[in-house]
């Protein structure tokens, strides 16, 4: 690639290791309000910042024009946020999305790559996901929003001649991560070192990958597909329990911890506890991540703790 | 049924149809705007009218305490429109289900009915498509207003305690109707009696139903299921061609009128050309539509030359 590359979020988790990988060889502009994204997760590599609300148009529509491609990774990043704040996830996904597209058209700009999330294909009982996976019935406001942006970008693909790949995450960790699990469990035992509190009864299992696998996947898959709508699952082999994740934290931390669990099947009213990912779409294009499900969390927990 | 019933565009096509059906046995209210919908339409059948749009949220709220269901209806009725005003499905759709389902939480009512739309498939060349069928990836605006709703009716559904139903509809024909195919070839003939310009290549081919069955379907599906969500295809057996269609209104108004295809597999940007509806979900449920897709297309010729 070398290209001019708008990341929107491109200094928060992943946005921040995906600018690090794209600025080697590409122009990069960077639009960030800065509500998650932190300036010091991109320190030292060459970019243009704007730091603009995606709903301040100015501010989008310098950002967008004169772009090759943008990857729309601006979001809300805190899935149990949207249980509270109800139309917290409508707003930072679907109608941010509908901006972003919009001012593409304005200004035919014609390549979109969309962070979305494997929570659009709601609860599946375990079962392994497809990318032609159906019903997508997703059970979280934050999953409705993810849905919405695809549906969006799909619209606006077919309509007014964009193109379009659409990544569906597993659960991404590793360093500059503000949120998720691991991050959660570090906060917890920080606050209190001799108890860990886990909602749920432990047993939810689910695919996690390393943002560094997670950046590598998407710009592999956005370099070797070309059709109208490229969508792929993306994550690594494997799934990792949530009751390994405490007893891998507690560990580290302080191994004389106790463990408490909350109980019931779900995390949080909205948490799908147990999927798998078929990833063979991406492998079929030649890409595969390098740590698998159970590396990617051990090597996110050293890195959140350093 | 014997509930107190919300209908959102209860004066609408489809809405003045199923107004007139619950009136019998049930207390209705009707929340419409009237961007669309018609008082004559609903002439004499008993309900309390509320003249909001559901963005003034005062009105919203007085439409839905103390009901028992809504019936979420209102909408852009008009596919095309959203290729020139690109909010106006995000608007209608998305933000507005978002309004009447956060009303609907903060209220503590419990049933919501979708009138959703084949459309939320997207283009599967033709294919048989069922309730599980993915991806779900629309070609429209609208299509992705539509699965937007669906997104966050489920994501309601799950977070919050609700019960949902779901209908995608086929093309739904029959009288009161203000858009779409019979409509637009009748008003096109009446300007000009001497040509119908069809817009494609006439062989575009879709499952057309009778507004009749589609809201004796509705009612059907609501009363005979009870999951957290309930999703059906909602259409009646088999297909019609555009170019059938085009001819049998020709063939009514004026036999002497041209017909000029404009050309394409496509009638619009958007346009979905061929698909099938597998309707055997809500069979098993023991209802059938009254009219195959070819007599409902008869009928509604009948009625809207009326």
């Amino acid at each position: 690639m070398n290209e001019k590359v708008l990341i929107t979020g491109g200094s928060g988790f992943i946005g921040s290791h995906l600018t690090k990988a794209l600025a080697k060889d590409n122009e990069i502009t960077i639009l960030d309000n800065l509500s998650s994204g932190n300036v010091k997760f991109i320190r030292g590599i060459p970019m243009r910042f704007l730091m603009y609300d995606i709903g301040q148009i100015k501010g989008l529509k310098l950002a967008i024009e004169e772009q090759d491609v943008v990857f729309h990774l601006a979001a809300n990043p805190d899935v149990r946020l949207g249980i509270q704040i109800t139309d917290l996830d409508l707003r930072q996904e679907a109608i941010n999305t509908y901006r972003v597209l919009e001012v593409m058209r304005q200004k035919d700009v014609k390549k979109i790559v969309l962070a979305s999330s494997s929570v659009i294909y709601g609860n599946h009982q375990g079962k392994l996901l497809s990318e032609d996976t159906g019903p997508c019935l997703p059970i979280s406001l934050y999953g409705a929003g993810k849905l919405a942006s695809e549906g969006l970008v799909s619209a606006f693909a077919h309509t007014y001649g964009l193109k379009a790949w659409i990544f569906r995450f597993g659960n991404v960790v590793g360093s500059n991560g503000t949120h998720g699990i691991i991050y959660d469990f570090i906060k917890k035992l920080d606050k209190n070192p001799q108890e860990l509190e886990v909602l749920g009864d432990g047993s939810q299992e689910k695919p996690y990958i390393h943002v560094s696998d997670c950046v590598d996947g998407m710009i592999y898959g956005y370099e070797h597909s070309n059709d109208t709508i490229n969508y792929f699952n993306l994550s690594s082999e494997g799934t990792t329990r949530v009751s390994d994740i405490a007893e891998k934290v507690r560990d580290r931390v302080n191994p004389q911890a106790r463990i408490i669990y909350t109980g019931g099947k779900h995390g949080w009213p909205g948490d799908v506890p147990k999927f798998q990912l078929d990833t063979s779409k991406l492998k079929q294009l030649g890409w595969k991540a390098k740590y698998k499900s159970d590396d990617a969390v051990t090597l996110a927990i050293d890195e959140l703790l350093r």
